[in-house]
């Protein structure tokens, strides 16, 4: 298909769509008195029990499987800052997918804002109608301190789509890569290209989960101490991350690695660089619309593993592979915060979908349709929250939590 | 059935009903490739066309049939101030009766929020994710600044349920109990009791339709000229209105009265009050939860007609007889904002859904089930807008405009 046919269908596409989720009403009224049941003044005695307390507008509402999706569409993938009105495709994508993969209910929120205050404030005020609220494309450093100030402010959960989903998703595939070296996390060498949301919290992630030998670069080469011009996050990074001191660009970080990640903005490695890797290279090409480095180019330059954000290839790698059941796991069980463990369980889960028997080096990740990838994740998220004693609704005991799996897989013959 | 049994059933129903909205996918995914359409990269191309022009968003999102039903909970019928939290089920019910009646998207947002700029910098945010705006139960004068603010900052409609729903509801309903009574509108003398949003909208439009002997009162008497402690908004109102510059309180306004409408906190109006009125009292006793008086009495004192909120008698007189087809009808031509002739044309056709030959005292207002009420005030709005010349997408000259029947009555094949 020409590029320009493909373009006409994708737009066509959204067109047709028409926003892709929209509402669909889940009761029936068919009379008089049940529209004053729904309306007024049936709802009065919903808002007098929420009066009462606030807990109970997770009885009688659907505040609970309700996301806020905001974004000022400042980091868009390749494009930068596209402003709130060219963001909105994206946020209901991303509905879409939450919708199809986690049953949520997620509102696009495009919103005119400039600073992390305003993004912060706007989040404060919408709060009481949502579960939870998620940031996505707000660029960095700004999203570090929405998400900071958020957390201390609100008693929902704060996600980050950008941070968790993506970080989960890189561990996850690491995980599952290591097994196929023969190597432990602690053993292998990975690079982290791209010191944004995406790269730092990949390394955070990694760092927690056992990785020891990490390098993390951005476009003036490789993080460390020497380094005057790097803000405050990727400082606390820098200092607990490249323990041989390597020194240099991507040459000398790429030097005998085992791992690369690619969280840049694309098209910057060459097969020269795959082959300065060690002898099984495995290259987690993220960036988007372009990866780092073609399948083509990796696979001839000797890579082992190639994983991108192409949706069509096998090891399709994004965010929304992890997302979905994170916040469905988290909302179930309405955790105050998404914790670390959360996440690392996260992780756990989504690598352990693929058994170590059929691992392959193209198929080291599940494919999105006819699996369990998200109620096992959320399964896992809710299980974490539970036992670190951050959840309003524990998990019980010792069984499968319902909900999860009834709200993915139920019908809505309830209603 | 008991009080107590009758509030069960309630919140049973509110239980079950999950928010009485949820997110239902507009297209379905069936493999990689189209998930790749739908979200990244394929929303990038949307969002670039986006980008280029902003109008494109009524395009490929959407935008154009979402509305954003903002509250503070401040002024919540009889409850007064309930805070964000309790106002959710009304704003659901809300959703649910838009999404029923006129086929829109309305996003619940109860938001935190003590002062109107508060309000007013919230929806100028969010407004690139929506095509218009709702504030409701947000009390006076707070909503006449916040309705004002945003018309002037937004390019898009700023709607307002409690002021324009409630006046065009019951300016139909004056219309046709004229008729009845056999006089015209100017003749009327018509008492509106409740000077808040709603009142002085209701006395506002009665007045552009040709009503000339108007009284307003609020809890301490008629808005006349001598008061002191009005409001600018009420100020504006008592200079237009009480042409005969009746003085005092109920008594005094009642006397000789043709029409009564309450818009009050409820339980105000006696017998007495009713015997006071004219030879064929029209008592539309609106306030909510509780009438100003009840059927029982008013038919007893003498009442001609009566109609109230209560959605299982006969002349249940609600905005949402109204505001679903004012907001499709708005949104469906893109009009730049809510003009006084598109609400005048809307109550025209609210009132002309029931001809002459079949108007009764017991049947001036249709029924909202089984009727076209929505689609005839939508195409009455969209029309109106189109002469005003505020329409970026003006109706098809001398043809019913095909979005509004289609949208409402149309199956969703398209998609």
């Amino acid at each position: 298909m020409t590029e320009r046919k493909n373009k006409k269908e994708i737009l066509d596409f959204h067109r047709k769509a028409l926003g892709k989720v929209r509402n669909m009403p889940t009761v029936n009224i068919r009379n008089e008195r049940q529209l004053g049941m729904a309306y007024v003044p049936g709802s009065l005695a919903a808002c007098a029990e929420i009066r009462l307390d606030g807990r109970n507008a997770f009885e009688y509402t659907g505040r609970g499987n309700r996301l806020a999706e905001v974004s000022n569409g400042k980091s868009v993938f390749g494009m930068n800052d596209i402003g709130p009105d060219a963001v909105l495709p994206i946020l209901e994508g991303k509905a879409l997918m939450l919708k199809l993969f986690g049953d949520l209910d997620a509102v696009p929120m495009a919103i005119r804002a400039e600073t992390p205050e305003e993004i912060v404030n706007f989040c404060r005020m919408v709060a009481p109608t949502v579960g939870g609220v998620n940031i996505e494309h707000i660029g960095s450093p700004d999203a570090y301190f929405v998400e900071r100030a958020l957390s201390e402010v609100l008693d929902i959960p704060v996600f980050c789509g950008d941070r968790q989903g993506t970080a989960v998703t890189i561990l996850a595939a690491i995980k599952n890569s290591v097994k196929l070296l023969g190597i432990s996390m602690a053993e292998a060498r990975i690079v982290v290209i791209g010191a944004g949301v995406a790269g730092l919290a990949a390394a955070d992630l990694l760092l927690r989960d056992g990785a020891s030998d990490l390098v993390i670069l951005d476009e003036r080469g490789i993080l460390g101490h020497a380094r005057a011009d790097l803000n405050v996050f990727q400082s606390e990074l820098a200092a607990r991350t490249n323990p041989r001191e390597v020194e240099g660009g991507l040459n000398e970080a790429l030097s005998g690695a085992d791992i690369l990640v690619g969280l840049s903005r694309g098209n910057i490695i060459t097969k020269d660089h795959i082959k300065r890797m060690n002898r099984k290279p495995v290259v987690l090409a993220l960036s988007l619309p372009e990866p780092e480095i073609s399948r083509e180019d990796a696979t001839h330059a000797g890579a082992f593993i190639y994983a991108s954000g192409n949706t069509e290839e096998s090891n399709a790698l994004l965010n929304i592979h992890a997302f979905p059941g994170i916040v469905r796991g988290a909302l179930d069980v309405r955790a105050k915060r998404v914790s670390d463990l959360m996440l690392l369980a996260a992780s756990d889960a989504l690598a352990a979908i693929i058994d170590r028997r059929n691992l392959t080096p193209d198929h080291i990740y599940p494919k999105f349709f006819g699996s369990e990838t998200s109620p096992r994740i959320a399964e896992a998220v809710a299980q974490a929250a539970t036992n670190e004693g951050i959840a309003y609704v524990p998990m019980p005991e010792g069984k499968v939590f319902e909900n999860t799996w009834y709200r993915l897989f139920g019908a809505i013959e309830h209603i």
